[in-house]
């Protein structure tokens, strides 16, 4: 079964790949509007598995999560016509010369082709991610939750019916809508048919795909972020950053997890620090030394566990630890990171940049707060995910990251010497 | 054991991220040094080696691919002093821009951190990825077979010498020298340490990498590479870029294998191949519309089977298939190509589009020879692999693909709005 949603995904991307913008914009309009006029039968199926998840005792989280109302599928539909308005990036040329032997030579940016998306719970990543890759010329299989199985299969209908509409082929955007784990294993072994797997769920998917893909896996989306709070950091400017990083959107991946204090400045910022995380609900984990500080302060505090440092709170939770120098902040974010967003806090300029040089994660900030790491705010205009390892893309994925480029060569009966 | 070697390899790929240009360009004179300095050593090593390669009664091609020299030293040494010559990416910045927000967000190019390499016979293998990888600061584990381990094993210490003279860290460059293929399933499993798999070798180390690996593997290096004879070609033009495509080195991928004739020329067009093919002792593999023409011509010419379509000869063996139409050539290249390098020869503007904008290969050419995906000619000035697949890196591979980019964010006490 699988095979033939990958020829079909195959034979979609060559028809994609010859499209122009205007083609693909006209059908990105029309989604957007099929969306709208067919909210009351999205909504029913929506309604059903809204009913599946209450059964089942899902947490009301999860279930805000699963929940379209209309206000919410105009703004999915909102988001699709901003995909519009970005820039096209297939067929740009990236560079070229004459070469010496006399070959024209040039880098044009192509599609990838068939791009395979896992990903868990919310329904808006439906959309977003087959516009996204429409946009690009690309096909895409998508493997939602089973939690969303109705409201995807209605909102896959929908993308269908639009690209029919529109002349474009339905396969470019098919779903995997079988329970069925084995299917996921199945999508990671098509490397016949599938050019990239972007995963988006938790550490557990992403091992899942790492360990089992014979396609290229993206991975990311975890982030174990950390601030380095250094001796010479202004107190005042930088308890607003760190409050910022912790409690924005606790849920994100650029949420801050654990602050790294330098030694010299813990017995005087602690308390401060341990006041603010009190006046906005953040619960305190402290390693040894820090928690002989916070235990008298007004904010509540645990010991921390090494395996509390080494994962993502994605709560009001931060974890504090007294290192005794930038350079054993560096050792800790390298030790217990996700290579994801990382900053200091500091007026020195040659930590500044030591810190910046040494910590090798996908962002690195300066008093900034973590918070800045997306799409959005990086001005790609949209994000398909965030990458955490190093090939191919590297942070925020904007469209760009569903590209690669053909080398094309023109010779006037060119013979290599 | 390989997880001693993983750790020493990151710790070393940090050291190396610290250094700066002419630091990593001492040490690779020092290398080009000190291979010529300790030739002797290196050569009866390598006796060694070819001692055994005949015990096993190894073919002449792959004896004089083990073959080291005085002379063959001395081109390796040279060629690092060429890598010495490139431009050094690292620490380039590759696009940056304060943000609305008041982000100053750059991106600065990075070494990618530890890079494994699998590689078959050829010992200048060795020292070639060794310096491209050292070039652009990152750490590397070479894994060489095992009919080089002698000879590798010298290379290696050579290496770790230079890198100790120079003050960087000897575990920048380390080697697997155990026999046992477990060290290359270990190998594909320390995703903790190792941030990119580089085969190099035929389809079966290709697929052992993408079907075991859990670190991002490069593919390519295998070439089923066409050329398509258009009917408004100019034979006389054609022809010695079929031969040049054909016989200037028949051992590479980027050598063609497959010539796809417009069925409307084949009648005129086979002949005068024929003729020139058996001048240049090439065997025919036609298929059977071909066959049919070619049997009364001067070339030796067999029936070709459709498991020679998909494959490489690597000698001077040519398949020949007729075909109705252009987009019958892309479909034929779709089905057997390796996406290496596909050229059409023709006159015609419009077909010249459609063939270069329907091929989806990492190259392809316009009236060029399928030859000239290659690094060098591609002016990247060095070749690390030639990737045919899509992510990261495609086609030829220069010093740029060694690396990743940092996202780097500056600012005055910024916060998410």
């Amino acid at each position: 079964m699988l095979i033939e949603i990958g020829k079909a995904a195959k034979h979609a991307s060559f028809e994609l790949s010859q499209c122009s913008t205007s083609q693909k914009n006209a059908a990105l309009n029309c989604i957007a509007e099929l969306l709208e006029q067919q909210a009351e039968r999205i909504l029913a199926a929506n309604e059903l598995d809204m009913q599946a998840a209450k059964a089942n005792g899902t947490s009301e989280a999860i279930l805000d999560r699963l929940l379209l109302t209309t206000a919410r599928l105009a703004s999915i539909a909102n988001d699709v016509r901003k995909v519009v308005t970005l820039t096209d990036p297939i067929g740009q040329v990236i560079d070229g010369s004459t070469l010496d032997s006399g070959l024209k030579l040039q880098r044009h940016r192509v599609p990838l082709g068939v791009i395979g998306v896992i990903y868990e719970a919310r329904p808006n990543v439906t959309i977003d991610i087959a516009a996204l890759c429409l946009k690009t010329s690309n096909a895409v299989i998508l493997r939602g939750g089973k939690e969303t199985v109705h409201t995807n299969r209605a909102m896959v209908t929908v993308i269908q019916q639009a690209l029919s509409q529109s002349n474009l082929p339905a396969a470019a955007v098919q779903s995997i809508n079988h329970p069925d784990r084995q299917y996921i294993n199945q999508l990671l072994k098509l490397d016949q048919y599938v050019d990239m797997i972007i995963p988006r769920g938790g550490a557990a998917l992403h091992k899942l795909c790492r360990e089992h893909s014979t396609i290229p896996v993206i991975t990311g989306g975890i982030g174990v972020c950390h601030m380095f709070a250094d001796e010479s950091m202004d107190f005042d400017k930088a308890l607003p950053l760190i409050i910022n990083a912790k409690t924005q959107r606790p849920s994100t991946c650029n949420t801050l997890e654990t602050l790294l204090v330098h030694t010299e400045i813990a017995d005087k910022f602690l308390p401060k620090l341990s006041q603010i995380m009190a006046d906005n609900g953040v619960i305190l984990h402290a390693d040894e030394s820090a928690f002989a500080i916070l235990k008298s302060g007004v904010a509540n505090v645990l010991p921390v566990t090494d395996e509390e440092l080494r994962n993502e709170w994605l709560s009001k939770d931060l974890n504090i630890v007294i290192v005794d120098s930038l350079d054993m902040a560096v050792k800790h974010i390298r030790e217990y990171g996700s290579a994801h967003s990382d900053a200091i806090l500091t007026r020195s300029l040659p930590c500044a940049e030591r810190f910046v040089n040494l910590v090798d994660s996908a962002a690195v900030y300066v008093n900034a707060s973590t918070r800045f790491t997306d799409g959005g705010q990086f001005g790609l205009g949209a994000e398909v995910a965030v990458s955490t390892q190093k090939l191919h893309a590297r942070g925020p994925m904007g469209l760009e990251a569903l590209t690669t480029y053909k080398w094309i060569g023109y010779g006037d009966d060119l013979i290599r010497a």
